[in-house]
């Protein structure tokens, strides 16, 4: 049921899909790298911080000895645009188990000068070498199932030419919040969805970096309908996900002075708790 | 109550207290600081991170325009050691609201050599201009009043030479999170404490950076004995904390592949959330 869902074309596979070409980075020189930001990945001309970060993350897997993205924090400095990018890498430290990576995302504004967009500091290591041992108290939070969740598609304009990354992702949000888009937010705080590549490719942990930021923003159940950009964004990947559509639960619990934290929990078909985030983001008033 | 217990000796202030001339950083030139790191801020020979921390971001505090850090994330690269430190730090960007900038602190080895010892990306702003707006559903955690809490004086050595910083904070943990000291931990991963500076200093931004990572481990609560070297830790400093002391709670959810998280919120005496902190650490079996 849940493939079927998540399957609604031919199925993709990881490393040959819609997300791996648009985030795939080519070396120009070593620890240096270029990428056309798709148009593919914006929401009302502004690109998808997680897309951003994915890309980050992808020119960091090539640069460090180390695979996985275990912490990565990005600070959000200017708006990025679709089009051209040079990604700036420069590894900090390398060890057996972690390194330690930096990465800029840069862009040519209309004078031709080079502007920072995102800076980023992560540590990767090779999630495949874990030990298995797990003492977790954490407990997948409560989701209606798939089938019962609401998604673009099941809304009145299906096809919104403002946030072409909709007709990407699989979003089915639980109902129960859903509020802010009836008019009636709960208040609370919470947003909680299913998550998946539209084209059916699994999450792997790139893809994750893209999922703790694809919900409609926590602000909007708490009553504030104006842009809330990231100003900072830290995820880290605890496990590889299995395969099948993710359970994404945001949660804010503090907004004040104008800002709130968004923290992400990322779960997968296993039940097990494979990332958490947590982001600092700024309420604008729209 | 509270304040004749968190200052036994003559009341510091802030600006002229312990921790402040121990997180005192020199102007050598713009964006390089030379420090001295106090070995009074040591536990087991190790620099606690939060002091670490704290002391980065005064160096921030000083190259930025703005002077408070809002969200500050550090790797840890390799161990400190008390003695004497350089701290280089570069603006990215400063904008109206928002500054950011990069620091990293660096010790030379036994050859003489540079080694990095942390890298820290941070944004700063001004907390004293944010507005009042609280929309929060976040509740104070339980806790017992201080006097029914226990610190290391309460204990059979009360000076402990192989952990100076006890001397320098006033901890008094939360009873029911210190079965692990008893042989009998609760394997709930929280700790909760009161936390000040001894000499009665009253916390700020970056007295805050300090309290996040100063209690015990959680993996004691979940039966783990070894050293859990911080990998990453990002703090969001979210408000200035009224004066006494506060309280500090630190919760982890998910210990996995020898990895674990650490969230800690801070509370004031005006029961406001004034900080919340999230860390990634590596278990190595004691």
């Amino acid at each position: 049921m849940a493939e079927a869902a998540t399957a609604p074309a031919a199925r993709a596979s990881i490393g040959d899909s819609e997300f791996d070409r648009d985030t795939a980075v080519t070396r120009r020189e070593p620890g240096v790298y270029d990428i056309d930001l798709s148009a593919g990945w914006t929401i009302f001309g502004a690109v998808n911080g997680g897309y951003l970060l994915a890309v980050l993350g992808r020119a960091l897997a090539d640069a460090l000895p180390h695979p996985d993205p275990f912490t990565i924090s990005a600070h959000y400095l200017t708006a990025s645009r679709p089009g051209p990018a040079v990604i700036r890498t420069e590894t900090v430290r390398t060890g057996r188990t972690l390194s330690t990576g930096q990465a800029s995302l840069l862009q040519r504004d209309e004078a031709g000068n080079e502007v920072e967009r995102i800076r980023v500091l992560a540590s990767y290591g090779d999630l495949g070498t874990l030990p298995d041992d797990v003492r977790t108290t954490a407990r997948p939070p409560a989701f209606p199932p798939l089938e019962h969740c609401i998604g673009p598609e099941d809304g009145p304009s299906p096809v919104d030419d403002t946030s072409p990354i909709a007709e990407r992702l699989m979003l089915k949000l639980d109902p129960s919040t859903l509020g802010w888009a009836l008019g009636a937010p709960s208040g609370k705080g919470e947003m909680r969805s299913w998550f998946g590549l539209a084209d059916g490719r699994d999450a792997d942990p790139l893809a994750m970096l893209l999922a703790v930021d694809a919900l409609p923003p926590t602000a909007f159940e708490i009553g504030i309908s104006g842009w809330v950009p990231t100003v900072e964004l830290t995820v880290h990947v605890r496990h590889r996900p299995a395969p099948g559509p993710l359970r994404v639960s945001i949660t804010t619990r503090n907004l004040a002075g104008g800002f709130l934290e968004e923290d992400a929990e990322v779960w997968d078909s296993e039940d097990r708790l494979v990332a958490q985030s947590r982001q600092l983001a700024r309420v604008k008033r729209g």
